[in-house]
């Protein structure tokens, strides 16, 4: 049960963006900036690291919804794999070290060193790929804590995420709905 | 040295600030709704609550200038006896328990339980102030991550952030400039 009144009927985050429209609209807008963006990072991409963080930090909702949209880009395998062993995946060495950085940041800023940048940028990642790994991994380590911390519900039906994620890629983005 | 090449000339999340504008624009209007209210969780018990996140964090940047603005509000030795020891402080005991729910927060969402909700409940917190003080504190593990994961620069003059505090609480707010 969640921890304060809210409307059970919608699940994970879009309760709360019910609860409290005010905060909704820079959160969304900060989603819709950071994920729906081929410069750079490509939106599938984008996805795939906010899915990695967020099974990092074990958030059911997150991982599921961001997992099926980064699937709607990527393929569902390349999904799984990465989320049980990245380095194993069938993915670019750059996009290996891009997570890599994304894994030190959900431990914790100071975690990232000179050693993963520097591998990453060996690997052709430049400076706003780097900047927005670090910000997606870092915004996740918010969205999480705000789906979880208010015991929000997560369900357990795949196909809910597919229905949702293919509507986010095709039609609505995050700006426009209560969406993720 | 910053990982990646911005105007070292600016300190903390400014830099980052003027390296990606179009992120700004989200994560300032964030920081406004949140932070620039008097509605439930007065400006003040805000901007301590972001203080003590980023203390727990480690954040330089962060906990002094974001400690300044709650200085600005509450005093300088409230302030520092909250990130010392919150429970020994002279807050309400409200505020304590938001504290405590921050403080659970910025270990991963889902270390806030019934135990620290009902302690806040029992002392008057309603549920808009238990959902802002899990969204501040969780907005303050991104904000951290952000600038300390890309290693930016925390000046250690402390009248730069009473400058700057006052400029925030007086003038600019978050909204409109590159502010924190």
């Amino acid at each position: 049960m969640a921890h304060i009144k809210i409307n059970e009927d919608l699940p994970g985050i879009r309760c709360l963006m019910d609860f409290r429209p005010e905060t909704a609209v820079p959160l969304n807008a900060l989603a819709e900036v950071l994920l729906r963006n081929d410069e750079g990072l490509n939106k599938g991409e984008r996805e795939l690291i906010a899915a990695y963080v967020s099974s990092l930090n074990d958030c059911a909702f997150c991982q599921s919804i961001h997992g099926a949209v980064a699937a709607y880009y990527l393929g569902e395998d390349t999904v799984v794999n990465v989320k049980q062993k990245f380095k194993e995946a069938d993915i670019s060495n750059r996009m290996k070290a891009l997570l890599s950085i994304a894994g030190c940041v959900q431990l914790g800023g100071k975690f990232v060193t000179e050693k993963e940048i520097s591998f990453a940028k060996n690997e052709g990642a430049s400076d706003i790929e780097i900047h927005d790994t670090v910000l997606i991994a870092a915004a996740f380590c918010m969205f999480n804590r705000y789906v979880d911390g208010l015991g929000t519900f997560a369900p357990d039906d795949p196909e809910m995420y597919e229905f949702r994620a293919k509507k986010i890629a095709e039609e609505t983005g995050y700006a426009n709905s209560s969406p993720q």
